[in-house]
């Protein structure tokens, strides 16, 4: 008998239909002879439309109110699937996340889990029951209601998982499973079978949207099994874990593009210490994320060059906030440039394995794929190179480590 | 400075155009210097809304899980209520019942309420803030989420004002206060300035449907002040209070009346101990509410007649019931109709005054109106009448007692 929990987002849960769906397979699910808990999200819109409510009202709505707001969401949810489960005979309980409890700090709208009860739950497994649970929220020392902010019903599930010690965290979607690169790019692109935390993280982040970021960092953490499906049809998804050293690991799980970054270059800033801080603070503190950074060596010995990106929507302002510094430092010229994309490798297998970039590089050569900044992590490496390329250069990539072949 | 509870019904919060409204009403009160403890209910619609989805699972929906989802829809007003409070730069804080804490027994979606803690809520008056809390709702002793029933919000309202011994509980509603009768059919009724909980409680369960009846219960209990008013203008409304020797008392408060009612008589049923069981136990065993009963000394000695009111809903299962039980019990005749109307007169005064009655009987013989049953109480006297003569029968009340001046 094994305790897996599941976790059902808001598209899973979006209409009455698709919640009995959702509770057909839990009680599969328990048929099978497993204790389920359940984490639900909203149903798809609803949190829009609460939001919605409240910025009608103000622009800057009272954080903890929103709270108060949004939490209604998940809270209809649970309710929704517990009478559905009972009226399909299987034994059912909801819990909000302050009747769980879901103890988080006091940080409103994206507040941090610090600890969990599992008495209920751990009490109505016992007795035969489903436990169903409002992901995405929690409750404060003090009782105010908090949420994890959006998205945080994957961190939810995970985070009960690792409460519980549960067997497996499933991760139902609108996909099935993790991809060797998009599909929509590179047909033949495959699903893979497992992937490390690690890869998880570095192609979440490049832009593959599966999964939160905060909920693999978590699972990493408590190596929490996770697991990726489609809670539209059957299959093993992906199984996201810790490395297996008796597993003959893939060279590169697979391929991540994002097309939402900008690229800003400064060159000739005097070569100082506290140059890269002069250049990149102004922009940390506008709350503009950086992604990459990139330094050269200075090359006539007094100046150096620097290149970042941030988020495309963030571009004007940074533009704007490094021309401001260059003039004060008195750098030579500011550059920028919104068509650009970034490509990226990513695989734990690199890193027992040389020449996996210059394999890239060369690929991306023989397609005359110009690469503008490269950065590299022990289990990635990123080119920029121009937008226009980006389909070709997923392909050739794709080709070259044969990740058709690899799942 | 005093302490006020406002509670403000679905209606009066349906939008968020009527929830500023309500915020600036509030921060008026709190401009002349009161504190202010705001209980309101879900915006209108939203209830069924809610109800709605559950009943789409199930006809019978489980009922814990139906008050962890009706109860949304409260949390929803009070967080936009308090956003709108601190955009106008009033501080505010909301609870939910569980929150508060509204500590329930467990019975699920008609709970009662058991004991209210004051102190969050002291807490945040003494720093100046407005608390709205969520009426209709509360929690049980396992944390499990109850609510009161429909309507309850007025419940809620009261019970906070009797915790926190308030000076005064204001209900506001879509209508300006309580009236003599129904001015609809009089147009000369005229609003009461004041009117005893006794006399409420009759006049809300004959049909004065402006206040819950639970919730008149409960102020007479505790002695709380209650005042209904208008959430779409100003006005004085009524109080609604304990009896004061000291004021002149009118002697009939207001003419209550009910369309609702069917009429059963049972002829020539056998007379013996437990023949009045036999007839209305069955009734009451298929959860049939049964209103007036009336029985006539037998006349022959051996067979009497029983007559008694239900809600015309239930009219045509309670005939059946009644059909089969006159069989079994041997009686003669079973008759029912469906248009009759129920007509009351209710006042304290009347405790002291012989002959009203018989002012009222002679009212109605001067209009020609047949009476087809009588019942009676210190503060009441009802008659039941054909339907045709309801709008005749409560005017010439209204003349006959001088209502149109007395308040």
């Amino acid at each position: 008998m094994a305790l897996i929990i599941q976790k059902y987002g808001g598209t899973s849960v979006g209409d009455l239909e698709r919640i009995e769906n959702v509770a057909k397979r839990v009680i599969r699910s328990v048929e099978q002879g497993n204790d389920l808990v359940v984490v639900v999200s909203a149903m798809s819109g609803e949190t829009n439309r609460l939001i919605g409510l409240a910025e009608a009202i103000s622009a800057k709505p009272d954080p903890r109110e929103l709270d108060v707001l949004v939490s209604t969401g998940e809270q209809v949810t649970i309710a929704l699937l517990c009478m559905t489960l009972k009226k399909l005979g299987q034994d059912a309980r909801s819990y909000t996340g302050a009747q769980v409890r879901f103890l988080t700090d006091n940080a409103y709208n994206k507040a941090r889990i610090k600890q969990i009860d599992d008495l209920h739950i751990r009490d109505d497994l016992a007795k035969g029951r489903v436990v169903v649970v409002a992901g995405f929220q929690g409750v404060d020392e003090a009782g105010n209601i908090t949420t994890l902010g959006r998205g945080g019903s994957d961190t939810s599930a995970v985070a009960l998982a690792a409460a519980l010690k549960a067997d497996e965290c499933q991760i139902y979607t609108d996909v099935d499973g993790v991809y060797t690169t998009d599909p929509r790019v590179v047909p033949s692109a495959t699903r893979l079978a497992t992937v490390t935390y690690e890869e998880m993280l570095e192609l979440a982040s490049l832009g593959a949207k599966v999964l939160q970021i905060r909920s693999v960092e978590f699972a990493s953490k408590y190596k929490v099994p996770l697991r990726v499906l489609s809670s539209f049809e059957d299959g093993p998804g992906t199984l996201i874990t810790t490395e297996d050293k008796s597993m003959e690991q893939a060279l590169i799980s697979g391929i991540a593009f994002n097309r939402d970054e900008a690229q800003i270059t400064v060159s000739g800033v005097p070569d100082q210490p506290g140059a890269a801080y002069k250049v990149i603070g102004p922009i940390g503190e506008a709350n503009i994320e950086v992604d990459m950074i990139v330094q050269n060596t200075a090359t006539d010995g007094t100046t150096t060059d620097f290149t970042f990106t941030v988020h495309r929507n963030d571009y004007d302002k940074a533009m704007d906030i490094t021309q401001a510094t260059a003039k004060e430092l008195g750098a030579r010229d500011v550059k920028g440039d919104t068509k650009i994309v970034k490509v990226s490798l990513v695989g734990v297998g690199m890193r027992s394995h040389a020449g996996i970039a210059s394999s890239m590089f060369e690929a991306l050569a023989k397609e005359g794929i110009n690469i503008r900044m490269i950065s590299t992590s022990e289990i990635k490496i990123s080119v920029v190179i121009d937008e226009k390329y980006l389909e070709l250069s997923v392909r050739a990539l794709h080709e070259k480590f044969e990740l058709a072949e690899s799942a």
